[in-house]
């Protein structure tokens, strides 16, 4: 999979992974707009939901980072730390937003400003120590989203995780047509200071798990750490309670593994830079007519709202344009020769299932927009879906869960939520983890640590 | 000025100024959604001009910062140093993009990607000694722009200089309704390295020059430091000839600063966040009959890509809302009571003028879309003309000059091109400096400094 994932990403210019930096690398145009359409996805979803865009510096006092005596014992060995020549500057580089973010929010508390609820896109540090791997593991992550909100009651703040899951669902099925797995992580294994935490993970072609984007209720811990209190009707001073979710470049990790094939990329389309290729098969005496007609097409649908363009490169043959737009993920190629123009048709070949079909002319935006919406979005969920099932197997034994993980995938099994249980399914092996609750699916059975009862099911697996 | 500005940037909410690392500040939801039409419309020009974006790493090696040690000495104290605990790290923050970019470009040079043309949207940051400024001089220089280009010719090089100075053209008259300044920097006192340098200039309402974006023609000069060479036909090796521009968040200063009143802020059209507000006005009797108009109306505005909103707030007055989106500089203001909904009218407020109309109903999208594309802009322009004609006085006499730079704003004057003479003109009094020859106006007189006859010209002023 790294291999099929490093080649992937070279071949159709996803990024370039030769920067002296590790852990670091450059998006390259192509990687690049994939990424801004996420975003765009992002930007419209939390500004519907009002959720307001702030930006927040990079270079965070140090103090402010040690409010939080948890948070900084947590991060510190994984910080860089900045200075100037010229002054003594006790700054680090952000690593997550909340020592930039909430001693400024006490301010906006008292200047009346509750509920807070802003997110930020932007770069995060962290120094790794183990293996880098690109948009899964980097020392600048890149393009980082955080949410941040305040509140002035635990109901709210509820509401508000409920919230940041559905939006979290929305970005998976809708965006990136991918299954999401949510999972309930045990209050012992959270996010420094939270009471708990929604995790999502994906499963990868190589059977481990991604942790992939994360909602957190803070509950009061940091708000007592920084000092956000609200003064209610009654004049008491009342801590707040806080919520915060973050993800980035994880999401198209998954949807590139998840939906690529041994010929490259397979974009879903509402991330795709371009949705519609054209590529114009001409001879001598036809060449005037065939790219006058591919013009045409690719002035229609871009006017349809469809991201399309016409591959008129004349040091290319056909052959060598299909190969590259396949690589690079395009949903649908539109082909366009003689024998099109006579029978006035198209030849239309779906990325997903290899499919080619003709197509009347005046049939082409109704079905290049189903496909675009519907069809290929819906094959694109059902392969993952069917890949989840395939790497998934319930186990009620843990030598059988072990030796499935070690040869095919992830196991789901019963667990009793209990601290000891979880320490000895992590103590297994080094690399295989539990995850915790699946929010979504109970079934009875018996602690696979311990064999107590219970209704609740854990998935374990390698991680990244 | 800094009075007005520091209050306009709070009230409006662009900013909020209490981040506590100097130089830096936080950016609110409505000062961060003009940045971002700004960037909207950056990135929709340079992808039109075949320009295309990429990501580079904020961390970057001293070692790539010290291959021109003219760019090193140039920069070295106003770096900063990052660093970790685990590992020796010999890491600076980004300060400009060519110790990052230039390495790559030497491998993508290498697979026959010429011309290279690329920008970057970014923070880069310097250490800065002197008092510093929000957007103006900030640390953390935020939403800032790079493009460079490398190209095989000098011929290609010019032409490249031409596009980038019709651009940077583009944005200021047609987006943020400023006529731009245009000068030539002299050789002797431009970017470490480069031939020549076109720079912007914009005049700040307390008469001062603020350098506003500037084209720098690298010529050759970084592709001997960085290796960047290809071979020609004949199998020779060239080095490459190189172009790189940048600007930012100063766009946004000089609109902010050049179109606002006594009451706030004004907006050109293309960079607000919200073109119109609708303001119902009613009394209890008739809120439903209003508020319906209202919402309908803004319906069909933002149907029709106006972005429109309805200020719908309970605990608000009418006198409030006109206030506090005045402050905002919201274009236009639609004003909806008993009054408009029996005579099928609405009451229309220009916030350029302050001037009231009424108009028809089923005129109001002409009048809406009349006043946001054309009519705004030019009041706009116009008035920003007049003030620089009112700041800007030509002179023939030093001491005529610089009594009218220290009572008025910035004097016009003949010079020669002459380093000796631009030195001595450097050298008259702490913080006025000459900005080289202007672009696009010539007068024939005597040089200001050695008396020679000469039809260039140049300013002088105060400099931020």
């Amino acid at each position: 999979m790294v291999e099929w994932y490093n080649k992937a990403l070279e071949l159709a210019e996803i990024v370039d992974g030769r920067y002296p930096v590790r852990g670091t690398f450059v998006w390259m145009p192509y990687g690049l707009k994939i990424m801004r359409a996420m975003i765009r996805e992002w930007d419209a979803l939390f500004q519907k939901n009002g959720i307001e865009e702030v930006y927040f510096p990079l270079l965070v006092p140090i103090e402010y980072a040690q409010k939080n005596e948890e948070w900084f014992n947590g991060f510190k060995d994984n910080l860089y730390y900045v200075s100037s020549l010229r002054e003594e500057e006790n700054l680090i580089l952000r690593s997550t937003g909340e020592p930039a973010m909430y001693p400024i929010f006490e301010l906006w508390i008292k200047q009346g400003k509750l509920p807070i609820r802003i997110y930020q896109t932007v770069s995060s540090f962290r120094y790794e120590g183990r293996t880098t791997h690109t948009m899964i593991r980097d020392r600048e992550i890149t393009y980082w989203y955080e949410i941040h909100t305040v509140h002035k009651t635990r109901e709210e703040c509820e509401e508000e995780v409920e919230r940041h899951t559905r939006m979290h669902d929305y970005l998976w099925r809708e965006v990136l047509c991918v299954p999401p797995i949510e999972v309930r992580r045990p209050p012992f294994d959270v996010f420094p200071g939270a009471e708990y935490s929604i995790e999502n993970f994906t499963i990868l072609p190589d059977g481990r798990l991604l942790e992939n984007g994360s909602v957190n209720n803070l509950g009061q811990a940091y708000a007592k750490k920084f000092g956000l209190e609200y003064v209610d009707e009654k004049g008491d001073r009342n801590y707040c309670w806080q919520v915060c979710t973050g993800n980035g470049a994880r999401y198209i990790v998954a949807a590139l593994l998840l939906h690529g094939d041994e010929r490259g990329l397979v974009l879903p389309p509402r991330i795709a830079p371009i949705q519609v290729v054209i590529v114009p098969i001409y001879k001598k005496r036809n060449k005037d007519a065939v790219i006058e007609e591919a013009r045409k097409t690719d002035l229609f649908l871009s006017k349809n709202g469809v991201k399309s363009c016409v591959d008129e490169r004349e040091d290319a043959t056909a052959g060598e344009k299909f190969y590259l737009w396949e690589i690079k993920g395009v949903p649908i190629r539109i082909e366009i020769g003689e024998e099109e123009l006579k029978s006035k048709t198209l030849t239309i070949f779906r990325r997903d299932t290899k499919m080619e079909s003709v197509v009347a002319k005046r049939e082409m935006l109704r079905r290049v927009s189903s496909l675009l919406k519907e069809e290929i979005p819906n094959t694109l969920h059902k392969t993952a879906d069917e890949f989840y099932k395939s790497k998934i197997k319930y186990s009620d034994e843990i030598g059988k869960a072990m030796k499935w993980i070690k040869n095919n995938g992830v196991a789901k099994v019963n667990w009793c939520e209990e601290k000891k249980c979880y320490d000895d399914l992590a103590s297994l092996e080094q690399g295989i983890e539990p995850t915790g609750t699946l929010e979504d699916e109970h079934r009875m059975g018996h602690c696979i640590a311990c064999g107590k009862k219970t209704p609740k099911l854990s998935l374990i697996g390698r991680t990244y």
